[in-house]
């Protein structure tokens, strides 16, 4: 079975020392008293509780997978019992808000929950982290009626939250959505339609499901902006039977213990969540935090096989290495050597990139300056779909390498490092697709407002260059300005282009350079906080700033592919014909 | 069921308008009759036979796979009939020498057969094809007597050889073996030992089965210096069971048709095939054929993933493109285009490679010039560990782009896309991995002669350019002397730095840029090719024109990353820890 040891140290690492995590907990007064100790004692007990409970039920959740029966689906052994004890543990109350029965802790402690759930089961996880993202759903936009009814359900766990977009017709085009709903005398509302890839919409784990639906209603205008968010529960608070059914789950290539849903709502009793019409901005609180969430479960999913390659390396002997008399390990040749630095780099990256933003939610939530807030959620809107899309698409590399290290038996089943791939390979498609979060980074976030966020963000990042010492940044002094400036004058290129479809075009690769100067800035940030350590010889120290040399010279060049692609595009509708 | 259409048009391009086959072949006076035509028709069998019988098996295949029980292996529903089928239509026999009951024709001619196999079964092909290398191995290395013996039965199929290397200590690194081999006093020899990862060892599709196993005689010095090899079968020649038995089979990711077993060898009667202590060099004809076949797999997997991603990419529609009043085909989108694009551009690319290497070893065996022959061998051996590790590369990226236009729906096992991802994945891994890849193309094949072949490669690159009308290069004439002036530098580079440790580490990269620079010629080739009739309006052509600009630039660039990241390896051993 592939092992999990929850990293402890890098976390540490990246909180403590990279982030100052707790210095800037501080300064807001809903997480004052949260301490370094505290962040490290949750990080401890999620990753005990995963790597305990949930890890040895992830190869037997991809063999025996889901079942659906009459209407009714049965999660892999384990599952259930498993998440009576997440619910027992408190876990789904941690970041909920105290009056609803939560615990009130920052964003951040999810952030390193679901890190810890996704390395262990990105099918558990799924079922245990959506409540989270239904809850910011809620709190922004539910009346505080709904939010009353509802929120504390969401902390206990006792229902299972589900968000209900797709339907056959309407994929990434969400303004396609069909499904009806007509208001009630008593204030409810009758949803009649069906919807595809829904989540764990039907389950065992707990009685009770509250999906989260987008609608039409009657008089609406065509396209998405004629939606209306709906909350429709399984069971409704009599304990009656709603009409929303499950009429079957999907056979996927991964991922086979989340239960990925088709319902059929017939005459549903739902209630509105938000105003008539403004369905997807009320739905918007949900999915940015499902995207952040793929960011984590990249990561997660990353860390696992990357522990596991490293073990194979380090056991596995095969050929000589230079300068080596006997049979080598793996991990003295300079090919396994590469694969294993990429997993980190990307891996370790990622670690940063998600709990860094996690506090940054944090700081637009909670701080007292008014200002500051504004400033730090529209930094978070911008990096939402660089964390979605690039994350994303590292993880797939990521893990591919770590297959790669097992050589052909990577490729056999029971070594159990491709049902990660597999399970992984759903990162770039769900929550919108790569291609939609480059459109949404490019054409909604940094077009539109003359990039002056994104120049706000690559501001600060000049700015902590220029108060670090040079000698602890070891080639970031170069590198990352020359990062930067080739993402500003790309920026300023599209700026002026002032056209749609080049924009479009470029969006992709606007996107992996995005990505790579957000990685750039905090590598060197990872390097500038390892750097006193190693040079007192930390052998754990100096490993990091090889795998930020490592990104900074191997992977991060991919900008000069992705910038010479970009300023190439080409300028007609080119013929695709077989 | 994802469908196949044989790429006729394209392959008809490939080989009349860019190699000029016909023009080659009639050079050598073993193939001077085969014409253009005879290859045309070649093909169409060849991919009607592909796409009727074969293709409906592979869904089921994917779902079924192979079984084992009590020694026997149950291949697929429909294989055993479909082999039969494959036998009685004689193509076991295409390539197969005259003298050997074969039709001798040129090895282009199954370059095309398995590129419509593997199109349609991955699987199947493997079976279908295996008897191809080991003819190669047989007629390289066997004595007249064997050959005579065995030749003639792989020429009908009613034998299926496999290639018995890999030991479960034994996987990159062949000198580990353990097999052991005694000689008998009847000039035969006895084995002992276990083998892995053996494909189509086993199976139900004919009664006999041919191992060519490598195992140590007692003599043997340690290391692959010290390996010989045996012809083994399964039934003697008077019909007994020989003593070799097939222990179980793996269970895989994907490529479940074809059956990967463990075998046991208890004494079993086999034959020296080449001298002893000399077997890896006996076997590696076989082995460079199936390096070879795997570069036509991934082709063949990437067409079938294309067509089927165009195919809905032209039904589905999805969002608004740029001037558009009403919902657009996918195929209207940017983004789309590029993921389609890209897929064309390696497939097709793949296609020429494959093809022209393969006429390429038709004249380094039958042209009249023995110095063009020697010249000619030398150039396909630098090619092999290109198509090999370059083009199972580029699989990996074109197959993963073609489950991403489908969105979600790619990740549903219903739509057949994530089958041949799956399937495709194994391409980097066996037959030697991308990394034994590379090391071969740099350590052994381009820094011991001082990049004498490689320069002499580039020299004709170079000749075909300068008499290329400009007109029709379209670029061209511009990036395909930069890329080859990349190519040299970074060669010269290694050459000067005489360090073992570092070229061991620049290979891959260097793997990369090699693929593209041959990539960027045919491509040149097919640009030329394509220019005069995309002049004349042909939409056909201007497709093709506009698939090379994108490869140029859009996937070129590419080697701007890896010389980057080649230029900057690390000069010290980096530390990897947890």
């Amino acid at each position: 079975m592939p092992r999990f040891t929850p990293p402890l140290r890098d976390l540490a690492f990246v909180l403590d020392d990279v982030l100052n995590a707790d210095q800037h907990l501080a300064a807001l007064p809903a997480c004052k008293d949260i301490s370094s100790a505290d962040l490290q004692s949750i990080t401890e007990e999620a990753g005990r509780f995963a790597a305990k409970e949930i890890l040895p039920l992830n190869q037997v959740a991809h063999r025996e997978g889901c079942t659906w029966h009459d209407g009714q689906v049965r999660t892999p052994t384990g599952f259930p019992a498993a998440y009576a004890q997440f619910k027992e543990l408190g876990w789904p109350s941690l970041c909920a808000p105290v009056e609803a029965g939560g615990q009130g802790l920052p964003r951040l402690a999810f952030s390193l929950l679901a890190e810890m759930l996704s390395s262990c089961s990105h099918a558990f996880g799924m079922y245990a982290c959506i409540n989270h993202c239904a809850s910011a759903c809620l709190k922004h936009s539910a009346s505080p009626e709904l939010q009353q009814r509802w929120l504390p359900r969401l902390a206990t766990g006792e229902v299972i939250a589900s968000m209900c977009m797709t339907e056959p017709q309407a994929g990434s085009d969400i303004g396609l959505v069909l499904t009806r709903a007509q208001a009630h005398d008593d204030g409810s509302y009758r949803l009649q339609g069906s919807k595809i890839f829904a989540s764990g919409a039907e389950q065992d784990l707990s009685d009770n499901n509250m999906h989260l639906v987008l609608a039409r209603l009657p008089d609406a205008p065509p396209g998405s902006r004629g939606l209306s968010l709906f909350l429709v529960p399984k069971l409704l608070e009599d304990g009656t039977r709603n009409t929303v059914f499950c009429d079957g789950i999907e056979h996927k290539m991964g991922l086979h213990g989340s239960a990925t849903c088709a319902l059929r709502f017939e005459q549903a009793v739902g209630w509105l969540v938000g105003a008539p019409h403004r369905g997807l901005a009320a739905m918007f609180p949900m999915m940015n935090e499902a995207r952040l969430f793929t960011g984590l479960q990249a990561l997660g999913l990353s860390e696992q096989a990357l522990q596991n390659a490293l073990d194979y390396a380090q056991e596995r002997r095969q050929g000589r290495a230079p300068g080596s008399s006997d049979t080598s390990l793996l991990i003295a040749h300079a090919d396994v050597q590469r694969m294993l630095l990429a997993q980190k780099a990307w891996t370790e990256g990622a670690r940063v990139f998600t709990h860094w933003t996690a506090l940054l939610i944090d700081v637009a939530e909670h701080h007292p300056d008014a200002v500051l807030r504004e400033r730090t959620a529209a930094t978070v809107g911008l990096l939402t779909p660089i964390i979605k899309g690039f994350l994303a698409e590292n993880a797939q590399q990521s893990l591919s390498l770590a297959l790669q290290v097992f050589g052909g038996h990577g490729y056999v089943e029971e070594t159990g490092i491709e049902q990660l791939v597999r399970d992984a390979r759903v990162l770039t498609l769900y929550e919108g697709t790569t291609g939609i979060q480059a459109q949404d980074l490019l054409l909604r976030k940094v077009l539109p407002d003359q990039a002056q966020q994104l120049n706000v963000l690559i501001s600060e990042m000049h700015e902590w260059l220029a108060g670090a010492d040079p000698k602890h940044l070891h080639g970031w002094e170069t590198s990352l300005p020359e990062t930067l400036a080739l993402l500003q004058s790309l920026t300023q290129m599209l700026l002026e282009q002032q056209d749609t479809m080049a924009a479009l075009q470029a969006s992709t690769p606007y996107l992996r350079i995005a990505g790579h100067a957000v990685l750039a800035y905090l590598w060197a940030r990872s390097t500038y906080a390892a750097s006193p350590q190693a040079a007192q010889s930390s052998i754990w120290h100096q490993g990091k700033l090889d795998t930020a040399t490592y990104y900074r010279t191997q992977l991060l060049p991919e900008i000069l592919h992705q910038a010479a692609a970009l300023r190439a595009l080409p300028t007609h509708t080119p013929v695709i014909v077989e």
